[in-house]
């Protein structure tokens, strides 16, 4: 409950740079402890928690079996560890940007003498680098990435294959990779109050004019010669995410489809010129733009061109026209010029990459090419 | 952005008498509009969306591509609706339960004649019935979880298999079984800010010891002969939640673990002979309190035998002893008494039932038993 980046379940013994980063940052707004919640789901209870948190300081709620808790409801726990910490007078961070209003509520009734502030842009901030165990453990996502499309562009290649069979092929490809070469870690995803997401290996694949959906679940729907098939593929590796997405042709593809790909593959190439730390996250986007109207394809420009991925999949940094942001190194971007011509065309290539300190470095490495089949 | 019970994706044919019911619930309460939000994913845009909500007003906002939007962001989108529909200085319904501090704020700034009221009571009392296509919804996710049961165990019989074995091995069962028969339901879950889930049939396996986990992902390790299994499923069809566990011996168990699996099964029974409309929720926490008690596990009561289910996989009612609500027919619950001390013995017996007017059916339907396999 008032335990931060303790998420993560690897790496114990790194550096926790975050917490560090964190703390100075409250420091900083003169912030005394924060409270911070997760929605519902993965609850991580006792000596599980002893065994994969940064801190050995847990305590309890609630009535589990014969186990010790702190109290029956959070909010006397909550009560309990302020007065024991002694902050209940002073300045407590909560983040608005995730927390409800009935718990909001709660937490000011629990410290109704303490000032409640808005911690939420500390931790942004913290989120958009990442830690040593951070960027590992996007690497094993997006290794995970790649074997999941490389089976589900192999499963393209039988004759008949529907959405489902491609995604449901790509999904078992990436559970046994997992299986078999990372012993140690997790896949499951974090959750909200609708339910929590227990693996999160997954692929999604929608061919033809369903492209234009972007989310939707995988159909019987088999492609037909000559349609392109938008490849989905997120991972999480101990709750850092990786993305990757295809656009594969089913044989040869439209002259649009094919002029397409082949523009944003190239825009793509311009904005690579840039990712290095010190250049502006709207300069990318003024870089993609570019590409985009030169190419004539001034009226599909798209609203961002990729964003900050980590803890969660899609965090705040977005890559658009009015960010102030900055590129730094240990920032984990996915890359994603698209261009969707709804009733004509739909490309759908990203990747996730780093910042590092000479440039940026891929983390997925399936090819960014334009792909056949069959 | 706007509008409510637009989630589940079947059966526009059908009565949506929980629209009908919440509108009711507003009129009651003087509130001429809502405003709802989902967390991030999933995303349903334009002509997915017209084909799925039982309202034909979509309204988008933003930048994608060649769509026309309402607004570039939600905030202006909003504005512009509320003042259509001519509510700005009406009494507006909000959901403090699950929307942030920051969009809530968002929100007053957008509507600032407004009178702002939580309108969460509402939703969540209309979520606790189920309306035939939900039902239609939840024994469909109930079936699927049976058929990853069923694998699981085939499975736990394989010599040497681990965790891991048995929870892909159930997952592609799933999986397999949704492709071939379902070709039109959605197994994608709801989201949250931190990231969507966009296959919702999963399987966790914990062996031995790992059962006090309960929420962990399944690992390398194979069960030992003679340790029990919790293996847990949850399934979603078109945005209906089921939930089915159960205990797996691996040859005979300790004569602790049996006591504890025969005392459970047989406090179920006792609760059972209560399921039906009329009978008060917290009875039922009573019933499986004396059953505890009379058998000599007094020390290791649960906090709660049971919950609703639905839309999320933990929705409002909690079957507990502080419970002030009564069975009515149309509820979606799971029950689960469950026995674990802690480095003694686990059980884990879930099912998802329905109250009817007549009392109550099972939707999950693997055998609800003693099992030992090998």
């Amino acid at each position: 409950m008032v335990h931060l980046a303790a998420e993560s379940k690897t790496a114990n013994h790194v550096a926790w740079t975050r917490v560090a980063r964190l703390r100075s940052q409250m420091e900083m707004h003169g912030i005394e402890a924060a409270v911070c919640t997760k929605p519902e789901m993965f609850v991580i209870r006792g000596e599980h928690a002893q065994a994969s948190a940064w801190t050995s300081s847990i305590r309890l709620f609630g009535s589990w079996s014969n186990i010790k808790t702190t109290a029956a409801t959070w909010q006397e726990a909550l009560g309990i560890i302020l007065n024991e910490l002694g902050v209940t007078r002073k300045r407590i961070g909560v983040e608005h940007g995730s927390i409800s209003v009935t718990q909001y509520r709660e937490i000011a009734e629990t410290a109704p003498e303490a000032d409640l502030v808005n911690i939420s842009p500390c931790i942004d901030l913290c989120r958009q680098i990442k830690d040593v165990d951070e960027v590992d453990n996007a690497r094993v996502a997006a290794r995970i990435a790649d074997v999941g499309m490389e089976a589900a562009v192999a499963a393209l290649r039988q004759k008949g294959a529907t959405e489902r069979d491609v995604a449901i092929a790509s999904m078992q490809a990436m559970n046994e990779y997992w299986a078999t070469n990372y012993p140690e870690v997790e896949i499951a995803d974090f959750g909200s109050p609708e339910g929590g997401n227990h693996n999160g290996l997954t692929t999604w694949v929608l061919s033809g004019p369903r492209k234009s959906y972007a989310c939707d679940n995988p159909t019987p729907r088999a492609p037909k010669p000559g349609e392109t098939v938008s490849v989905f593929i997120w991972t999480v590796s101990n709750g850092i995410h990786a993305e990757l997405e295809r656009t594969v042709c089913i044989g040869p593809a439209s002259l649009t489809e094919k002029a397409a790909i082949k523009s944003v593959l190239e825009i793509r190439e311009e904005i690579e010129a840039h990712l290095r730390p010190g250049i502006p996250v709207k300069a990318l986007y003024e870089t993609a733009r570019n590409g985009y109207i030169s190419r004539g394809y001034s009226q599909c420009l798209p609203g961002r061109i990729g964003h900050s991925i980590g803890l969660g999949s899609h965090e705040s940094v977005s890559i658009n026209g009015s960010s102030d942001l900055i590129l730094t190194a240990g920032m984990v971007l996915t890359l994603e010029p698209h261009i969707h011509i709804f009733g004509v065309c739909g490309t759908q290539f990203s990747d996730t990459l780093l910042i590092t300190e000479a440039g940026f470095e891929y983390l997925t490495h399936f090819p960014r090419q334009y792909l056949e089949v069959q």
